[in-house]
């Protein structure tokens, strides 16, 4: 007799072990994350994750993608109200860890980016990610844009990594006037710029 | 007979043992570092180096802080030329991973800013490094120029996070550009009036 075994949640079984893999992270950091902590963070099987993922390697990239998907999905359903230097604000604010879900996150996202500086197979979903919020990042902010939106992506990082590793540091107040001197720097180039583009117009 | 065996070269041993683990920390990542990772690297027992190092978490500590001091003492002997803007980008573009050696510097910084993240141990030196950089570029730039200092150290540190977890992404010459970007916005805040003027646009 052959018995088929339909598992129609697979995917869902994948992302539980992702959010397993996110939650080990963000409280104790990539070097605690194994097949088998997951697997007890669980309550099933070594043999139940290896299912899904057959290394440790695999499971930890596609917890990193799931991640940035996670971020990302956040990101598209703000709301826009049309001025131009508050909405670029108000989606890179959800980049700095001014809450607890934003403090994990970034949390997660440095660890992974600490981790890619070493680990290749985790270097090209970090250059993708990082390559599509540029290109966003330049395109709002007008054309001819791209070294400001590598500035201003840079200085959201920053600004995030100094505030997860050093607590008592910057606090949520001054992280947030450090964007907005980046963003108005980022959309006002140099005062030459600034009035070359106003003698233009 | 009683032999005194004098050792005038322990702190010495303990800048060998922390070279080490920055050596295992650049190439493998904090994961692969443990005393007996580090004892097998300098061809000593685990013994010798538990002499210097009671715990993996006090050596890890004492090679973050040589680290830090490493880099500080470069930037100190580094020429000024009274020239302000040059001059901060002079200094500030020895914190990017414009060569092997700063590639591995960014590296170990990195990592161990990601480690921080999660191990108290290592805040307050990461606290202590950052404060006091950011209080000498605020002095660089000028009176009132804290946030400004914050947003320029957190660029530096967000591009270099990005180059070193995403190679093949931003090369020298973009970095250098978004540095020299991120100086000038830091230097010359935009005017109020110009800012004004595009908030009613």
């Amino acid at each position: 007799m052959v018995v088929v075994v339909v598992t129609p949640s697979t995917p869902d079984r994948r992302r539980q072990v992702a959010e397993a893999v996110l939650q080990i992270i963000a409280s104790r950091g990539t070097d605690a994350v194994s097949v088998r902590e997951v697997a007890a963070a669980l309550d099933v099987s070594i043999g139940a994750i290896q299912h899904y993922f057959s290394t440790k390697a695999e499971m930890v990239e596609f917890a990193f993608g799931h991640s940035v998907q996670r971020v990302r999905d956040r990101l598209i359903d703000l709301p826009q109200t049309g001025d131009r230097a508050r909405d670029i604000r108000t989606v890179l604010s959800e980049l700095l860890p001014l809450d607890e879900t934003r403090r994990a996150e970034v949390a997660i996202h440095l660890a992974f980016a600490s981790l890619a500086a070493t680990t290749p197979g985790l270097q090209s979903i970090q250059r993708d990610l990082l390559t599509g919020i540029r290109n966003e990042l330049s395109e709002a902010l007008g054309p001819g844009h791209d070294t400001q939106a590598a500035m201003l992506l840079g200085a959201v990082d920053g600004l995030a990594l100094h505030a997860i590793s050093a607590p008592g540091g910057l606090d949520a107040d001054q992280l947030e006037r450090a964007l907005a001197v980046a963003v108005t720097a980022a959309l006002h180039p140099t005062r030459k710029k600034v009035r070359k583009h106003n003698e233009d117009r």
